[in-house]
Order: C-alpha cells, then sequence, then structure tokens
C-alpha cells in the first residue's frame, strides 16, 4: 500500500468534500469478537488526551466550542468508564482493540517486562498482545489513518496496519515504509514543539487533510495532554485549546464525516491550597516500614516529563516473598492520600490488569494525591506550575461524543456501563447516518 | 419568630425585587469549625436530588437550560465529591452541616439504631449529631427558610432552626408552630403529587416566593429525585423537568440571588441490555455460603419505593462473631458487580462513615450494578420502568453550580478535593458579589 500513496494522493487532491463519501467502502469485518459496520462516510474517532468532561462542560459554558454545541444538539454526549489505570498506552491499546488491558497486555506506561525483569516502557507493538480494529479496517478495505501527537503510540498503535501512521512529534521525518505516506508539512505546515497546544490540533488537521485529499476515509486521531497537565478547564489556554480543537471537529463535520471523540483518562489537580504537590513517595514509605527489596513501579512513566513529573495516580508494588501482602496492603490503605489498594487477584478482576505484568498490590489514589516511588525517581523541578494528573478511579470517566444520533440498541448501550474503549464500536455501528 | 410570620409577609408582600437586598442582614457566623459570610443579598442553595452531571451537560446541549446556560457564561461549574454512601439523607446532612457522615451520624437513609438494635430510617433531627448551617445563619439574623420535597427531610434537617421548614409532600398541611409559616398553597399553587416533576419544581417555586416577599433571604431548597431515577437524561420527560428548574433559577437569579446548586447523588442505569434489572442479593448470597446470621441492610430504604425499590449501589453487613470478615469481604469482592468493599476501620478512615452505625463490612457496587438483601426484601413489581439508582463511586461526583464567579481563594478550592457539602461554603465565602 505504501508505494502507492503518493499516487492516490495526487489523484484525489481535486475531490470535492461533498464526493468524499461515495468512493468509501463500507464492508463489515470483525476483529477480537465483535463486527464491526462502518458507514460508507468517512469516520474521525478521536482521543482527546485528557479531556475531562470539565475542560468540555466549561468550554461549551464559556461559548468556545460554538460546532461541538451545535453537532451535540442532534448527536450523543455521555459518559464511559475508561481502563485502569487512567494512563494514556493503557486507554489507547484498548481503544484500538476494543478490549480492556487484561487482553491488551498495556497495564501502564511502563512496566516490569517479565520475561527480562526488566523496567520498560511499552511503547512498542510487541507488548500489545492484540490485533487492532485500524488493521482489520484497513483489511477490509477502509483507507486507515492513524495520527498520534506522541510518537511513543504511533508504532504501539499502528501494529500491522495497511495505511497511513505518523506523529506530530516526527512529522517532519516521514517516508513511505514507515509512515505509509512521506510529506505531511508541505500541506499542514511545519512540524510544532510536543509541549505545546500545537501538537495535538496538528494531530486533528491531519486528520482533516487526510480525509479532505481523499487519503484517508477511517482516522484514529489521538493527541498529547500536555495542555491539560498545565492548565485547569477554566484558564484562558485551556478554552483557546478547546475553541482550536472545536475549529478541527467543525471542518471533519464539514467533510462529512462521522466524528466520535472519546479521552484516555480524565485530569485533576495533585495539591494542596498553596499549591504544593500532594505526593506520597511510597517505596520510601514502604522500604522504612517493611524493610528493603520492595519496588514501586509508576506505570505514568514516559518520556515526557514535563507533564507530570512521572507522578500519577495508580503504581503497582512488587514485594519480596517473605512479606506479607495483606498486612502491607491494610498498612498502605490507611495512608491518607489512598483510596484502593487491590492484591493481585482483584486488580485482575476488578481492574481488569494483566496480572503477569503488574506486581503484588495495586494502588489507587485520591481525587487530589498522587503516588511516586522515591523523592530520587521524580524531578519536580521540570513540573511547570501547578502538578495536574491521573491514573486512578478519579480520572477513570471520561466523556463520549458523537457526531450523529444513536441506534435504539445503542442507545441502550449507553446506559449502564458503557467503556471508552467501545467507541468504534459505537462509531461504527450505533450511529444513525443518513445519507442525503 | 413563627407568631411573626403573617405579618411580616404582609409588610414585606409589595417590596420589589430589586429593593430585597438592601433589608439583609449579613452578619458572619460560625459553626461546625468553619465560619460563613453570606453576602447581603438572597440567597438559595439548592440541592437537586439525584443530579448527575449528565443531566445538566444534556439539558444544556438540548437548548432546554438557557437561563442556566447564561448564567454560567460568567459563573462557576466544577464537579464536587459528594458523601458515600451517595443516598439522600447522608448528602442533605453533610451539605446542611458542612461536615462528613462521621461527623453528622447520618451515614444511611435507614441503619440499625445502635443503642436500640432496631432497624431504622434516619428521618428524624435525633439523629443528627451536629447543629446546622441553617439554625446558625438563623441565630445570626438571616430570614431562613428550608423546602424539602419529601417530609422524610424536613424535621431532619430543620434541627433547632427558628425559620421557615416545610415539604411539597404536606404543603397543604402546614402550621406555624411547626412549619414558620401556615399557607403556602394560596401562593404557590395546590399540593402536587410526589411522585411527580411539580413535587421538585414546587420546592423551587416555593423558594422564589418566600424570597421575593421578603420572607426569606437564606434558603435551602432540596428537591426529589423521582425523575431521575425514572428517567434518563435524554427523555423527553427529562429535558422538560430540567426546563422547569431552568425557570425557576432565572427567577432566582432575576430577584438578585446568589444561586449556588449541587446534588446529593448521581445517578446511573442498573440494568443488563434487555432491561433487567443487575441485582445481587447479598443477603441471600451470603447466607447460602457462610450460613444463618449475616444481616445486609439497604442503606437506601425509605418510604419512597416507587423510586428504587430500595435497591441502592451500596450496603452494610452485619456479621456474627464466629464469622471471619476478611475471609467474606474477600468473596463479596470476587462477585461480578461489586467494586469495593471496606472493613470497618476503612469504612470509617475513607468513606467517612460512622462506626457505631455501620456494620463489619461496608460494599459499593459498580456503575450498571445494584445490591439488595433478598429477592423477599424488594418489590421490584412497584419499579416504574428501567432501574436507575444510587448509592456507590460512580454516583459520587455531583456538580457545583455558582451563579456568580469565585474569588481567587475559592477558585483554588475548587481544584483539587471540593465535597458537595462545602456549597454554603462556597455560597458564602466564596463568591465575588458586585452590588451595583
Amino acid at each position: 500500500m505504501a508505494a502507492t500513496t503518493r499516487l492516490t494522493m495526487d489523484k484525489t487532491k481535486m475531490s470535492l468534500a461533498h464526493d468524499v463519501g461515495q468512493q468509501i467502502n463500507s464492508t463489515a469485518f470483525s476483529i477480537n469478537g465483535r463486527d464491526y459496520h462502518p458507514p460508507a462516510v468517512p469516520m474521525a474517532v478521536i482521543c482527546i488526551d485528557g479531556c475531562a468532561d470539565e475542560y468540555l462542560a466549561i468550554s461549551l459554558a464559556k461559548g468556545v466550542m460554538p460546532r461541538l454545541a451545535k453537532m451535540l444538539e442532534s448527536g450523543h454526549r455521555s459518559l464511559v468508564r475508561g481502563a485502569l489505570p487512567s494512563f494514556t498506552n493503557v486507554n489507547n491499546s484498548a481503544i484500538v482493540t476494543g478490549c480492556p488491558p487484561a487482553k491488551t497486555g498495556i497495564g501502564g506506561n511502563y512496566i516490569i517486562d517479565p520475561h527480562t525483569g526488566q523496567e520498560v516502557m511499552t511503547n512498542s507493538s510487541k507488548f500489545l498482545k492484540l490485533e487492532t480494529i485500524l488493521a482489520a479496517a484497513a483489511n477490509a478495505g477502509r483507507k486507515v489513518a492513524m495520527v498520534t501527537a506522541k510518537d511513543k503510540l504511533r508504532e504501539l498503535l499502528s501494529k500491522n496496519m495497511n495505511g497511513i501512521a505518523f506523529s506530530t512529534e516526527k512529522a517532519d521525518e516521514l517516508n513511505v515504509e514507515v509512515n505509509g505516506i512521506d510529506d505531511i508539512v508541505s500541506q499542514v505546515g511545519p512540524r510544532p514543539e510536543i509541549y505545546s497546544a500545537d501538537a495535538s490540533l496538528y494531530v486533528l488537521r491531519s486528520g482533516v487533510y487526510l480525509i479532505e485529499s481523499g487519503l484517508a476515509d477511517f482516522c484514529y486521531l489521538t493527541t498529547t495532554d500536555y495542555m491539560q497537565h498545565k492548565f485547569a478547564p477554566e484558564a484562558p489556554e485551556s478554552l483557546e485549546f478547546y475553541r482550536g480543537i472545536d475549529a478541527e471537529i467543525g471542518r471533519l463535520l464539514d467533510l462529512g464525516c462521522v466524528v466520535a471523540a472519546t479521552a484516555d483518562h480524565g485530569m485533576n489537580a495533585k495539591c494542596d491550597l498553596d499549591g504544593n504537590p500532594n505526593v506520597i513517595y511510597l517505596e520510601t514509605e514502604l522500604v522504612s516500614k517493611f524493610g528493603e527489596g520492595i519496588q514501586v513501579i509508576c506505570p505514568i512513566t514516559d518520556p515526557y516529563v514535563v507533564h507530570h513529573g512521572a507522578l500519577g495516580s495508580a503504581v503497582t508494588v512488587y514485594l519480596p516473598n517473605h512479606i506479607d501482602a495483606n498486612e502491607v496492603a491494610n498498612w498502605i490503605l490507611s495512608l491518607d492520600g489512598v483510596a484502593e489498594v487491590h492484591q493481585k487477584h482483584s486488580a485482575v478482576s476488578k481492574l481488569e490488569l494483566p496480572a503477569d505484568r503488574i506486581g503484588d498490590l495495586f494502588v489507587l489514589s485520591t481525587r487530589d494525591f498522587v503516588i511516586g516511588r522515591t523523592r530520587q525517581h521524580h524531578d519536580l523541578s521540570q513540573l511547570a506550575g501547578q502538578l495536574r494528573s491521573h491514573g486512578g478511579r478519579y480520572e477513570e470517566m471520561v466523556p463520549l461524543l458523537l457526531s450523529h444520533p444513536l441506534n435504539d440498541v445503542y442507545y441502550k448501550k449507553s446506559q449502564g456501563d458503557p467503556r471508552n474503549f467501545d467507541i468504534f464500536d459505537f462509531a461504527c455501528n450505533g450511529v444513525v447516518v443518513t445519507t442525503n
């Protein structure tokens, strides 16, 4: 497929927006136990990284998202439950497969690899245990494109995918072999800095371009949460960012897309009233109380430390054999700022985590606390301003937005306990698309 | 005070809306460890029973709450954490005292009274361990009124309060001795049925009347969740109900009020895709597994069974001495539909519950499940339509709405982990009221 990309682009460059739908393959496909019946119009499924529902509520209240407001008059909005721990790799992997972490194998951005015993980032498709909806859609004849902000997600999520896949972060280093396209900057603009609002807006603009040009008709666009880590929903910077998101959603709607959006996780302030971070350095505490050999892994850890200093609302704890897990669990639960402590069996059954890639305990913090390892593991000097983060139960519920009304079956599904990783199911099977 | 009510009413009947503020006592007062500085304008603090944030999101999206939409352009909206279990008496008691259940003593609508061993409803101020903000405001010279939908809350919440207190449910049975007023129906209209939208709207209309007439300038208005139990946010009946709420909020704003609104709890559908209730009959399960003598108490139980059939998302379990709490806790946690199981110590420290009024275990269900006692304890035939209910973690987060912007200190407070029972604090101390 890759080799023909440039040709395809040239052929379709002049196609008009309202003609796009006519060329679209709507062959059904099945993957990971579900059937998908994509509509014969372009689809843009968006993961707005860190988009707690409050960002939408405030942005709509302040009038900076007029296109979304209009879309919701006839479309769908509700809350869906994400995967725990509420981190980026975990939820993006769940979304592109339609399955929880116990099945994807991705229960953190950062894990101890059970085969090597080494601490590693899960930024590789070798850790993803399932095939993806994106790959299956491409195999069924859709023109698939996946655009990420952070390059860490690009290879992971485009596993075995025949189509276009690139990141904002490396938008100026594309080649057809790897990315299915060798130029984006001449069309969408120069590569923005990764620590910027534009890093995310560029993802959406790329989606608009790919659909408008006919290069793609089945897109997964996943942004970065730099802005949400840095700014509360009411901040002028947030409002400006969401105004930008709204404009791109508007362009996708103008192209006749089914637009579906959710988030990988929410976001909460993690500070006391003076602005100091509320942090539990859990490994330090545990070693002091129970002795050496206890290891705390922070699954939020990724290469982008300015966001959060590797401090999130969930950690996993590895215990030496001689230490009683029950006793340690009860002691951790007694700490202020800890909301839940799961032993491995309930981490697997209740949090849907992969048993082989977590420790003996899994710990979730309260709404305003984060959990770290030791003070030395976290460089707080890199945090720009207030600490805002995610990973726990209080960042689990996220919005589901659909440009079209739901059919009866999926309206019922939207009640109860729908998940953010049902979004392709909702977008393919759940919406009523009336073509003129 | 009661004896003078009628005279006061006559005197003030002709006061114009824009004059109301001029007569208002803004003396500060302290209660339960907090200082309150009420503004010199009328205040209406509203608890919209069962108002999950989705009700507002959808109602705003569909354009049925234009006054709220306008209010939020300059006012405040965020999410606050309610008290667990997320039930009505628990959260109303917390709101009127500014304290969690561990301090109010009200950890359920229905408890085992530790003094008698009997199962009782907590619809009496004798169970409330604290004095209220309402009573303190009245003592400081405010004209306080409290209007409830259900009469069960009226006596509980008006403990030692010198002012007006009545319920929609008994609006045609008022007398000055008990209610501080002997006529409302001639002004607000005939008493509506308790199972109706009007039961709640009547509460708000009463507040409008009491403020407009000068009878009150510090109101707590608390509605009933019949509509939310019965209808999802998108249902036409819900939209019509919220249109009605919006109109009354608009009237309060026109009277120059500081309007503050929150909810006691959210609301979720508790059914499978065929509409059958997802119920765990926990006492039946436990007796079958561990033997006789185990007792499950459903703290949602109240006299209004049409709402929910006494099925909610939280129960407490009393164990005979010979049964190991840890073993039972682990077994309960293994059940599908159970999210969290707390033993007494963590129910007290993490859920802030009163130790003397709960059992040995406290159990919270998942988003789409409820927990009952035995099949015989729950009359599902009375449920009208789909089961929607509350009581657990997934009904814990609720909206906070304020008509005025927050000052800097309370904006910081609104980040982090603010609570629904901080609402009087926010309304008295947190808003910037500019008087012309």
